[in-house]
């Protein structure tokens, strides 16, 4: 896959992204030699597969757009990666989802045991609380309140039950828009308003950051429904074919695969115009990690 | 039990406290009438059971001793409930200590089914972070970072994971020590220095409070241990006779019932001479609640 020039020089920045947050979060993660030792490890083993590190990614470059740097980032970057990899350690339960196969490997409770799964996903979520703690500041709370209001009851947590009981019911396209909005576009939200509080902007900067995300992330969410039909479990590090064996209610399930794809290019395109009116350093990269959703594979 | 005019005065401080924190929680839980209905209801039924709020309490206290108001406390004592409330939560699951009775009632995956277990402690926790961020200050990022480092895989759910894994090996007085330090002493630990910090104690006071709290909590669980093998389901209203059962390494199975009674009233007296340094209004009460401790039978 490949956008142009705006497309490779989006690669190197997503490349230095990822190495960033993965060597900073190497770096805060309790030692797997550190008691409790399995605990620590099974921690690790969930945060360090071939994840797309995308949210970091999201917060480190609004951040960066509205002029701050990548230091003033990296807590909150570290917190979203932590609240992301728990819900998918907790997702990927028995009783949940019951997938065997993320981030290109065996699942944490597979190679762990359930019960060890369910303590690491608890352990991760604390972890993304002391994090934003860090620096114990008002920015800090700040991150807290929006990270917490998108990632609780009304955001990720709410919209995983509606998953789980779309499995029971009959959906619509409107179902499928609000479990879209809590379970996905609630966190890329966040993560953008978290890089616009990260680099100190304005009140209306971080709405239109806010904005973007969310956009962004029901264009992800889209693709994703998309790549669950069309994609293959090497490519995409996860279980294809799930929604459909487990009736889940997607966007192809309600509009088909041009209607999906058609909603995938409407986010695409608030997200741009969103873009548009954020105004900073990075815009070019803004607009290319839309198109590079837009695309993707995996 | 009794234990004559400063325990009766304890107990209306108790009383008090318990409806203080129950109205507030019930005052900031989403409704259950809010979607996703089922999850609202299910945090709910989780949080309203016959707990004892004794973690509040105790943070609350502290904060009163030192010279802060019911108010000052009342984010962090919200957060404190909401984090052992979570951690019952997941404790009683099935791939855990698949236990059916919690404050008097069915478990909260007996009633709403093991996924929506998973997603209601989730959903508590993050809701916990979101309480401690709400005035959005210094102060609730030093709450937060006091709290998640009690609460994570350094204390509360490294201790779980501990707990779980003893079943597996031999237990030694250091090991149980250390199980205890971690699964219950920090969290009642964090739960004074928080009140202290809500009093905008001094860093020494703060200390001291840490500690007070933290022989009280190894003093609750000595008990908790006695109870385990003495009390009847109805006055515990949890199941009583499990650690022999599951073969947990406690104070009991290493030292015997005397041995036990021995160490709870050894912390016992370490709180209260935390406690005699401890400064400010409530020394009475802070010395009633560690003989209600010691003398308590549920």
């Amino acid at each position: 896959m490949s956008t142009g020039v705006q497309g490779s020089s989006l690669d190197e920045w997503l490349n230095l992204s990822a190495q960033w947050i993965g060597s900073e979060l190497e770096a805060h993660i309790p030692l797997a030699s550190e008691e409790p030792q399995r605990l620590h490890e099974a921690m690790r083993y969930s945060l360090f597969g071939a994840g797309k590190r995308i949210r970091p990614a999201l917060l480190r470059l609004t951040c960066e757009h509205l002029g701050g740097a990548a230091a003033d980032a990296v807590d909150a970057a570290m917190a979203i990666e932590l609240v992301h990899t728990y819900s998918l350690v907790h997702d990927d339960l028995p009783c949940m989802d019951d997938d065997d196969l993320r981030r290109g490997r065996p699942t944490c409770h597979i190679v762990f045991g359930e019960d060890m799964a369910v303590l690491v996903g608890d352990a991760l979520l604390t972890l993304a609380m002391e994090m934003l703690a860090r620096e114990e500041s008002a920015r800090s709370a700040k991150w807290a309140a929006v990270l917490a209001r998108a990632a609780g009851s009304r955001g990720m947590v709410g919209g995983q039950v509606l998953d789980v009981m779309s499995a029971e019911g009959d959906a619509d396209v409107a179902r499928v828009a609000r479990i879209h909005q809590m379970k996905t576009a609630a966190l890329f939200s966040a993560a953008a308003e978290m890089g616009a509080i990260s680099a100190g902007a304005s009140h209306a900067d971080c709405r239109t950051a806010a904005e973007y995300g969310r956009a962004l992330g029901l264009c992800f969410q889209a693709t994703d429904d998309l790549l669950d039909v069309t994609g293959d479990a090497a490519t995409l590090g996860k279980t294809p074919g799930k929604d459909e064996a487990m009736h889940k209610a997607t966007l192809v399930a309600v509009l088909g695969m041009d209607g999906a794809r058609a909603e995938a290019r409407r986010q695409g395109e608030l997200a741009k115009s969103c873009a548009a009116r954020l105004h900073g350093s990075k815009s070019v990269l803004l607009l290319a990690l839309v198109e590079r959703v837009l695309e993707r594979s995996a």
